[in-house]
């Protein structure tokens, strides 16, 4: 696949719109989070907000495009791509995600924390969940796994390797890292901005039932 | 009552503007969420959207009309009616019912889930009952239903028309589903959207007064 | 003093202006709250908001003008003053008062609950206390009155008469009515904005110092 | 330096538009908050938004230009500095400090009452710590100094400046005023922006870990 142009510009204009939405809701604050794309899958292209940038205010140049293993082969003046590239990459590698967003809200920062312990938290029998791609009905639990937040982010990519090649059921739509925030993915940036849509929604529904004492899961 | 394009147009972008402003708001993200107007009663003509539709960024084809019994008889490119269509057709076989709307809610969600063993959740005393058509004063016990939620909506449907045919008392301005969201409607669009508001608003309160220990009820 | 047309236009954009960030920020949901200024005072002539209007959308219809009985002497074609009117002109008849705004938000709604046995709230030691106008140091007690909510709305006005006649000291910047919502006021509609924000900042202050367990008063 | 007109007309602009986001997410209501940027260091002036102004709506003659002492040089008609002022020039006689932002969020006014007893209140173990400028790893604490909340700024500012000058670690990115807001800063705005957006996220972030019985420290 040729990558026009036309795709990367079409591309920004997509991410430049999800950080202006993100940054308004309070997910994507100060210059937290990244955003990317698959422009094409050989040879592996990924599309990926530059490190450092205001989500907010994203310019044209606030972008950088990198290969398989995320190396930087374009991109704005000055930009460089983020440590946790990998982590968008590794993703990517997986033939039917095409988008990934990494998020950062004050409920998956808190909800990362709580259910660290057990590795994952459970999302269960909420017709949200319908939101997520494939789940056809409320009666469903979702596990999502969380790791261990960590500066190490090759040592991380290799274990989210490890575990989505082995088809880790915890991983089917994306992770949380503790304390830090959420990443999750689909087949395009419509539908990775969507399953950030639900996976907020859904834990802020469960931050409210933990302090309502309802039993949420 | 023929049906002409300029009303199918004007109810189009009344949906589209109900759209942009519950989506900002959190009551309808995802794909979430769904919004009728009836178009003409003889033949019944009911404007709603799409299956799987982004509420938030609804397109003019994001629209089917369905008839009496669900059935689309026209619709944009692609566009299908969801399986919630038939509570939309139930509520608005009801002569004063002119348009319903759908939308989920993080509180809504949580008192669903609260109030369901009770089978309804009642909202007592406050000023912004008023809000709903007919309310006179606040010194009032609007209780408003709460279903399980299913996806046999074929069941559920059935069931709402036989109480709303029997004029049961807590399905007076809307239901909400256990975990899923709230139903509700009006004579028109604006009155059904003022009746979201008065309920989301009624619902944060009820939430917050729990969180706060005040006695809501 | 005479009222020119552009007085009233000008009047009648700043509260539109009002109405509709109060509604973005939820504080006038539904058709709930009205909004005055006073045109002028010899005859008093008051501008307000007519009843049942969406007041995030007010046209330029949605206005009347009142004497200072609450009379309606003018306004848009349909547009009638709402009951509520009443207590916009007991407070403008105060020489200092030259607007008043009245919203409903669930904060205000929740404490109007928790304190009203107490007959008033007292808001103790913020800084944010110095946007009441004449206040000049955070450590003040400000004690705001909440009256129980009636449909009475003659017999309020006439109990709101006799305390604001006789300096009650919890009137100063204006009143909660328990379950339902505030009112404030001002020189202008200017200060009297100034004064919303500043008790709706107060109340969720007090609402989230509750829930934290601080001692908040 | 030679201070340009355009540089001011920059300098204004910049400061406006932050008040309108700041504004809009509630952080500066009323007329609270005040926002400066050194103009330059020899002299030393400093621009400054004047007291009283509504900061979602400041218009080209809300500032002030102040000397090294908080003396206005010059200001649009009317335009007065805030007493505050003195905060803002102690915080910016510090070479690497280009710009001061004080906000008043409610979030910010509870926690400070919360942890004022213990003098600084800890901040640890988040991811966000990195939008903070020269934090590498979530694998630290920040301690963010409480004051007792004061009319005589003239004292505080003093006691800052004896602090900033001994290298108190507690005040290397800002510090709060026990139940009144949040001062913070940077090399210029963009990174004094960056630093209110990441203080708050956190402070929002323990105050509801602090509710859920996390232990957020």
């Amino acid at each position: 696949m040729k990558i026009t142009d036309d795709h990367i510009a079409q591309s920004i204009e997509a991410l430049r719109a999800i950080g202006r939405e993100f940054h308004g809701r309070g997910w994507s604050l100060g210059t937290s989070s990244n955003y990317s794309i698959v422009l094409s899958r050989s040879p592996v292209r990924l599309l990926i907000t530059a490190s450092g940038k205001d989500k907010g205010r994203l310019s044209t140049d606030d972008f950088v495009i990198v290969d398989e293993w995320g190396k930087q082969v374009d991109g704005g003046p000055g930009a460089k791509p983020s440590a946790e590239t990998l982590l968008h990459v590794v993703a990517a590698r997986q033939p039917l995600i095409g988008s990934v967003l990494h998020t950062h809200s004050t409920w998956a920062t808190c909800l990362s924390e709580r259910y660290h312990s057990a590795g994952a938290m459970a999302i269960k029998g909420y017709e949200m969940l319908k939101g997520l791609e494939g789940i056809k009905t409320h009666d469903h639990t979702e596990r999502i796994k969380i790791f261990e937040n960590t500066q190490d982010i090759a040592a991380l990519a290799a274990e989210l390797q490890s575990l989505m090649q082995a088809g880790e059921p915890t991983l089917r739509f994306g992770f949380l890292l503790r304390r830090h925030g959420l990443y999750t993915w689909g087949r395009d940036c419509i539908e990775a901005r969507r399953h950030v849509e639900i996976f907020e929604f859904l834990f802020e529904v469960i931050g409210r039932s933990l302090l309502l004492g309802n039993v949420p899961l």
